[in-house]
């Protein structure tokens, strides 16, 4: 990496040094481990101590404070780290390697320019795949399925057939897009597949973990909306409507024909039922399970799902019921022993 | 689609109509989003409003009942849609690629009639594949795998050496069968692996969803029986032993040697321990957790699970901690002084 | 399988024989299925009675007892249970396949000696493959990535650029190693990627289950050390550090920037949250929701975690909260009643 001083990085993000503009920053580091020539960011304040002994060659901070090393001072620190370690870093560098005579392209897709194709890809029949498309080794577009610009899917991703995948869509090794959602009518007691005859819709921006599993729908479409990201192993179940700019944690998962407005955070292996309305700017805790809508702007947690601050000062209470359980027993015995006296 | 009229489809399913018998149908849709045209359906009694005004052309029902549509009377009017969303769409219609010369088949092995193998497939030694088999891109049939007749593999599935699959299973993208399970011998702070012997037996008409890992077994077989349905995520331990016609919703994990009996639904997110034994028809709601034996018919939530009708109750009780114990300390409060008194 | 005399295998394992040291062993079952000719083990105190009707020709135990079946007495059953299962059967036997020239290897990429790379397989530019590796088809190692000796990964398994995998570590089919840690920065409502720039380090003998997903880290490694073995669909966060010869259970989820220590064992379905440091030797039960530093040897259970003594205690009081409740009533009504009697 060339380096950079901390002047050209603080023109870059809009923050201003406190230190020496002309500190040579070369790599990225966290606060722990950043050395000389490196820089790091202060996101927490509990981390604050750290910036005292820091050895970092700067430290991109909110505000000014004691620090052992340059300051960058920035209003949005860990964005602006992130716009630091871009320029130092960029992202991943896909290997140029055009169309792989390896890969199966139906002769009835079409394949926009400058896309890279790696061997064993598959792309069926009708499929359109924009421009600057990388599809590594392995992966799967079924027929009539139509990926915008610039879109990146990694080893293995499997995309079924009439999906629709907006720009810079993401899908990460292992994911899958429109397998059938789980729909069976069950008559005497046999389950019958209903046909999944909806598609899934991933709007623009979006990115899918690994091992994650995005259910097409019954009969509506599901969707996930513009900037939305989905961690690792989720299941997003048939007809479900996710809006922008959500973040669902690895093994979070949502049942079918469900709705969550936008910016809504889901935390790890938080469920949802089926068929409820989750507004916009939600914010779910890790493991809670939600059983009912919930309005706009709640902060839930636990399972069974209750407003946080509620939910933690009760979960907190499970490990006393003993003792709540004794104090009652006591109780009974004292007041046995009054009425006792009275009678 | 070819329109059908409503006489149609209700001798199709052998419904009677209240309306007109020459409606045309070409579609269907939900109860919220039908319209003229389009066929929907009711087994919802909270959506019985929604039948009183519905734009939909029919609506599939278990009864008379007010209605702004043609109405379609069936038994089981779940099953009956079912029916019609069968006769209208079909089930997915696959590519007719017949045997790709991309494909590797071990010379070894048997490909029955009929089949469609795609390429980037790989089927090992000695296997066999039963006729009318699709197995998609990036299949993996490993050797001595037996797979009966009319089997869909979407792309990537795999399913490990010795392993059974009988007629018409469906595994989705990117899931596992046969895998080692996860068995262990610790001997001095080393995990050993032990060689997992058993199989994985899928009987007829089980699917099994993306990315779900089902285990072989340590010496006894993996057994899912005849028409389970498995969703995504989902993980079953090595020796575990499902009945038939089970439904297993995403997420949902049993450990190993458990045992499972018939028409169980294990909803989203449920874990079992191993080497227990599940009832008969027993319903575990999302998110239980299972520890013991459970008996037939029974029903189940919670973790740790028990009985559903005192855990809705149970449960919904934790966010009153806060109130039961300032109640237990008030009460001992005027307890004292009252013990006070009498002295 | 070529029999064995009960006296070889006692040799083989260093125990001694109860009964007779010619009986012809040549299959391993289960305690409950073993017939004549077969040996099985005790590790369970609870199946002691089952010894004493077993139909098994041998039964390996940790001491002397009353049995239908000879007995071989080993300070360690189940480890050696484990030793004479592979001297019985051996491990997995792989097709000795070579090169295939239906693989992609990159020019610049270095493969070991005695490896077996199967079709479908692609190899990075610059990728490192040691000695006896075998890639099943669909295998992805990304560009520098670096594998040790006697490697095996199974079909689909996909590891990306940079990671490295120590010596004799297992992938099973639909692995994940290295795709990109959930790191964004959100500004103004938007989630922009931060480009993961550390890597994955699987360390020797480390096992990773089917679907599970190892993200790569932010600024520092995501670690996973000696012999720890992962079961199916687990996700591990960026920047995780795993201590040597833990065991994680399928559908376990650890977030990103946590460490664990040495010979951890987490149950089903646990999470834990990032940036908390977990001692050594610590036992987390299945479900169980880890929300804060938990000291070396303490065994947790509940979400949220706490004392595992205090938990089965506490976690089993939820079914008796409406009676509490109805005993708090029960008691106020009688307080009341009290205390307008002195007044």
């Amino acid at each position: 990496m060339q380096p950079k001083t901390l002047a050209e990085l603080a023109r870059h993000v809009g923050g201003r040094i406190i230190g020496h503009p002309d500190t040579l920053i070369s790599s990225a580091a966290t606060l722990e481990n950043a050395r000389s020539g490196q820089i790091t960011f202060l996101s927490n304040t509990k981390y604050i101590p750290l910036v005292k002994t820091t050895q970092a060659g700067a430290v991109i901070v909110g505000q000014e404070m004691e620090s052992a090393a340059d300051l960058l001072i920035a209003e949005d620190p860990y964005y602006a780290f992130m716009q630091v370690v871009v320029l130092l870093y960029g992202h991943r560098k896909h290997e140029p390697i055009g169309m792989s005579p390896q890969a199966h392209i139906a002769p009835s897709a079409h394949i926009g320019q400058h896309c890279h194709i790696h061997p064993f890809v598959t792309v069926g029949p009708e499929a359109v795949i924009g421009n600057g498309c990388i599809l590594y080794p392995g992966v799967f577009i079924g027929a009539a399925a139509k990926l915008g610009d610039d879109c990146i899917l990694y080893p293995n991703a499997v995309v079924y057939e009439a999906c629709l995948l907006g720009d810079r869509v993401i899908l990460q090794a292992n994911a899958t897009v429109g397998q059938d959602g789980f729909g069976y009518a069950t008559h005497k007691g046999v389950h019958h597949k209903i046909p999944q005859i909806g598609r899934v819709i991933l709007e623009d921006d979006v990115e899918i973990g690994s091992g994650s599993a995005i259910e097409r729908g019954t009969l509506d479409d599901t969707v996930i909306g513009k900037g939305t990201k989905i961690g690792d192993t989720v299941t997003i179940g048939h007809g479900t409507r996710i809006g922008p700019y959500c973040l669902l944690v690895p093994q979070a998962g949502i049942a079918g024909s469900a709705t969550l407005g936008h910016h809504c955070v889901l935390g790890g292996q938080v469920g949802v039922i089926g068929h409820i309305k989750i507004g916009n700017m939600v914010r779910i805790g890790a493991q809670a399970g939600v059983i009912g809508d919930v309005p706009d702007g709640m902060e839930i947690v636990g399972s069974p799902a209750i407003d946080s601050n509620k939910a933690r000062r009760s979960y907190a209470l499970i490990e006393y019921l003993p003792e709540l359980r004794r104090s009652i027993k006591d109780i009974e015995r004292r007041l046995r022993a009054m009425e006792k006296a009275e009678s």
